[in-house]
C-alpha cells in the first residue's frame, strides 16, 4: 500500500480559504490521502498567515502548512516560534525563527517534509541544494516518503534541483508562481517532480489578487499592494502523490478543480 | 471553418531542430494548421538564431519564427535586418534592428503576429501592454486572426497582458521559462491564454540545456555558458489554436509530443 | 554674474529636516544661492512626503523639491497632482500624478530643473535618455540654466547619462545612493556632473536609517521597514553650482556640513 | 611607527595598466607604503585576470591583488589556484578555486587581508558579514593589521558591513562601483571606511568603458560586452592608510591621480 499524500497550491486569502472548504473535502473523500499538506504563505489576505488563519486551516483538514517568501508578517513570528505543523523555508540563515522541516505522523506512518526557498530573482538565502540534500539524508534515516516543497521563481533552478534530489527523496513540488505546470512526472530514480503546483484561490484573477489593480501597477509602474478580490469564481489546484515503501513515486497526478 | 495555427515553444539547439525533423511532420499531417510558428530564440547552439539555421527551419514546414530576449547575436543582425519571417520582440526601442509583428497570408487567410518581451525581471523595454494593444489595433484593422507570442518570465506579467488583451487578440501564448504550463483557457472574451508553451529539445536537461552544467552554476555560484546536451531523449511542445472568423479563439490545445 | 545653484542631497526622516533647519541657513547666508533645491524622497519618515512636510521644508528656504522612486505614497498623490513646486521623476508613463520638470523664476532669473529616474536596479520606466534630451532641448528655449537630479542606483548608468546630455544641460547631478562620491567635475562641453550628492539626515546610520535593523536585515534576510533613528549627530550633503550666461557650468563644489 | 597600506581601485584594462605604469612609482616614493594591493577583477581586457597580466601587475610593485565578479574567466582558474598573491572574494561557496585571505609579510610585518563580495544586485552567495566576521577573528590571532576589500553594489549592504566590522578589522574599503566616494572615515572603535575607491583607467570612459557603446546599451537595451577604449587621459584611484599597532586606523586617505 503506497502513502498516499495531497499536496495544495499556495492558497490565497479569503477565497483561497473559502475554495478549501468547497473543494477540499471532496477531494478527501474521493483520494483518501493519507496526509494532506498545503502552501499557506498567502493565506492571510494574501500576504503572509495569522495564527487564526492557519487554525482554519488546520480544521479543513490539513496536516501541515508549508510557506514560502511572504511568511515573514511580524505579528506572526511568536506562533511561527512555537508552532509545530507549520513551516518556513529551511535555508534562511541560521536562527530564524520556525523551522524548515517536519515529519508528520499518521496511523503509524511518517512523512517527512522539506520546505524549501530559491534564490534567482528572490533572497540571499543558504544554498537550496545543500541544505536541501542535506536534510534529505536526515529524515531518510527515519522515513523513506519525503517530501520537498520548493518554492522558488525560476524554472532552471526548479529542475536543477528536482534533477538533483533525484533517488533522495519521494517529490520535489514547486510552488510560488501561482501558475500550474503541466509537467508532472517520475524521474529516472523515483523522485515525481512538477515545476509549479499553482494555487487555489480566485480564479480570474492575476495569481489570486485583483486583475485591475495588477494591469495598472504594470501600466504605471507605481508599486502598490495589490488586494484579493472580494468574489469571483475560485478553484483549487494541488498534486496527488502515492509513494511506495522504497521511497520512490509511483503515482503523480495534478488536480484542478473550479467552480 | 476556423483558422488552424500550430505554435511550438522554444526550439533548443540542435536536438530542438531534431525534435522538430522528427515529430513536427506527424503534427502537420494529424492537424494539417494553416500556419505553422516556432520561437527560434535558442535554435543555434541554444543561444540565438543564425541564417542557417532560420532557413532549416523553414525548410522543416515553418511559416514565421518568433523570438526573444536571446535573439541578439551580432552575427545574425544583417539577416534579422532584412527577414521577411523573422521576429523580434516588438517592444525593444524604436530603431532597434528587424520587426516585431507581422501578417502571413496563406491560402487567402491573414494571420497577424505579434511578439512581446516581459520586463519583470528582464530588460527596460517600452510597455508591452501599450505596445501590444496599439499592434493589436493596428492589425484588427486588417486581420480578425491575431496571435501574441509574450516572450516573459513572470506569470503575474503574463496574465496581466493575457486579460488586458482579452478581446483584442485571438490569443497570448507564453513562451521564455521552457516549462509548459497546464492552465489553457479561453478568456470570457475569447482569447485564448496559456503562461508557457513550452520548450523543443532535450527532454531531460534543464530548460533544454546540460543538467550537470546547470546544477554546478547554481552550487557554485560561477557563471558560466551551458551547453546544449548532445544526445538524449528529445521532445516537442507546441499549442494547437482554432480561431474563428470573429477572431476568437474557439479551440486551445497543448500538445507534447516526445522520445 | 553666474546663477548660483545650492542642490541639497535626499533629506531622510525628521533628522534631515533637523540638519536641513540647524545647517541650511548658515549654507544660504555663505553661498547666497540664487536657488535651493532638494531631494525630498525620502522626507517623510524615510520613506516618501506629505504635504506637511514639504511646507515644512519650504519654510526652511527651499525653491523646490525633486524626489525619486519613493515618492509614491497613496496619501501623498492629492498634493503631489497639484504641487507647483514638488517633481517627481519625469520618465514615468504618460498620465503618472505629478509632473517631471520646472521652470523656477527669481529675480529675473529662469532655472529648468528635470527629475529623472534610472532603471538599473530598478523600475521599467520610460528611457531616461530619451526623455532627458527631449526636455533639455524644450527647456533650452526657455533658459539656458537646466539642472537634472538623476535618480538612479548603478554608477555606469549615471556616468552615461551624464556624457550623453553635456552641452544640453547645465548640470547632471545624482541622488539615491545616500553616498556622496568623490568625482565631481565639468564634462568637456560644460556640463557639471556629481554621480551622487549625498544624503541629509543621521551621520551614523546605514544610508540615514538604523544600523541594528539594516545590518539584522542583511543576517536573516527577512524584509523589514527599516526606521529612521532618533537621535544622533547629523549631516547635510549638498552640491553648489556656478552657471555662466551661456548655461556652461563654471564651478561645482560638494559640501558636507555635520554635527 | 604605523603600517602604511596604499590600496589601488579596480584596475580596467590596458589603460588601467599604463594608469599604474605611470602614477604608482611616484605615489610609492612620496608614501613609501609598507604594502601596495590593487583590485585586479578587470585587469585584462576589461573582464578578469590572466597570469600574465598578474605578473605584470606584480612587477608594477603590487604585493596582493584582490578581485570580485570578474574573476571567473574559465582560463585563469588553474593560475588562480596556485596564485599565493591572487585573491577572489572569501564568500564563494566551498569548493571554490583560490582563497579569499592572505597574511602577508613583509619587514617583519604582517598584514591581513580579506576579500569579500557583496549580494545585493549580485550573486547568491555565503553571508559576507558572517564570513567576513569569523576570518576577521580568526587573521586577528596572527596580526592586528586587517584590510577587508568589499566588491559590493549598494551603499547600504558596504555601510552595513562596515560598521558591523567597526573594531574588528582596521579598514573596509569598498571596490566594483568604479566610482570613488567622498565618505572616507574612521568608525568609532578605529576602522577605516570608504564605500567605494574607485578606479584606475580611462578617466573619461563610463566606469572605464566605451562612452559610445554604454550609451548605446542603455539607449537600445541590446546587451554587448564594452570594450575598454583604445586611448584618452588616465586616472588612478587609491585609498593610503596608516595602521597603528592596535590595528586602529590613525589616518585614511583618499587618492587620484590623472593625466
Ligand atoms: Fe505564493
Ligand atoms: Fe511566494
Ligand atoms: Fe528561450
Ligand atoms: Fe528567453
Ligand atoms: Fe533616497
Ligand atoms: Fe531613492
Ligand atoms: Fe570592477
Ligand atoms: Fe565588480
Amino acid at each position: 500500500m503506497p502513502v498516499k499524500v495531497l499536496f495544495v497550491g499556495d492558497i490565497v486569502g479569503r477565497p483561497g480559504r473559502k475554495a478549501i472548504n468547497k473543494f477540499l473535502p471532496g477531494l478527501i473523500k474521493e483520494l483518501s490521502p493519507d496526509f494532506v499538506i498545503g502552501n499557506a504563505e498567502n493565506a492571510a489576505g494574501g500576504y503572509g498567515l495569522t495564527e487564526a488563519v492557519a487554525l482554519e486551516l488546520f480544521n479543513a483538514g490539513f496536516d501541515l502548512l508549508t510557506s514560502g517568501n511572504h511568511i515573514w508578517r511580524r505579528e506572526f513570528l511568536p506562533y511561527l516560534a512555537k508552532a509545530e505543523r507549520v513551516l518556513r523555508p529551511a535555508n534562511y540563515p541560521a536562527g530564524a525563527v520556525g523551522k524548515g522541516y517536519a515529519i508528520l505522523e499518521k496511523n503509524g506512518l511518517k512523512l517527512g517534509v522539506i520546505n524549501l526557498e530559491g534564490r534567482v530573482f528572490m533572497r540571499h538565502l543558504e544554498c537550496p541544494f545543500r541544505v536541501g540534500l542535506a536534510l534529505a539524508e536526515n529524515l531518510r534515516e527515519k522515513t523513506p516518503y519525503i517530501l520537498v516543497d520548493f518554492h522558488a521563481e525560476a524554472t532552471s533552478e526548479k529542475l536543477a534541483l528536482g534533477w538533483y534530489l533525484d533517488g533522495k527523496v519521494s517529490a520535489v513540488i514547486g510552488t510560488h508562481t501561482h501558475v500550474q505546470t503541466g509537467d508532472e512526472r517520475i524521474f529516472p530514480n523515483g523522485t515525481a517532480y512538477l515545476t509549479d503546483v499553482g494555487m487555489t484561490g480566485i480564479r480570474d484573477g492575476v495569481i489570486g489578487m485583483r486583475q485591475d489593480q495588477a494591469i495598472e501597477m504594470f501600466l504605471t509602474q507605481i508599486p502598490r499592494k495589490l488586494e484579493v478580490p472580494k468574489t469571483g469564481p475560485k478553484k483549487l489546484e494541488a498534486v496527488y502523490l502515492e509513494i511506495e515503501d522504497t521511497g520512490k513515486t509511483s503515482l503523480i497526478k495534478r488536480l484542478r478543480v473550479e467552480d
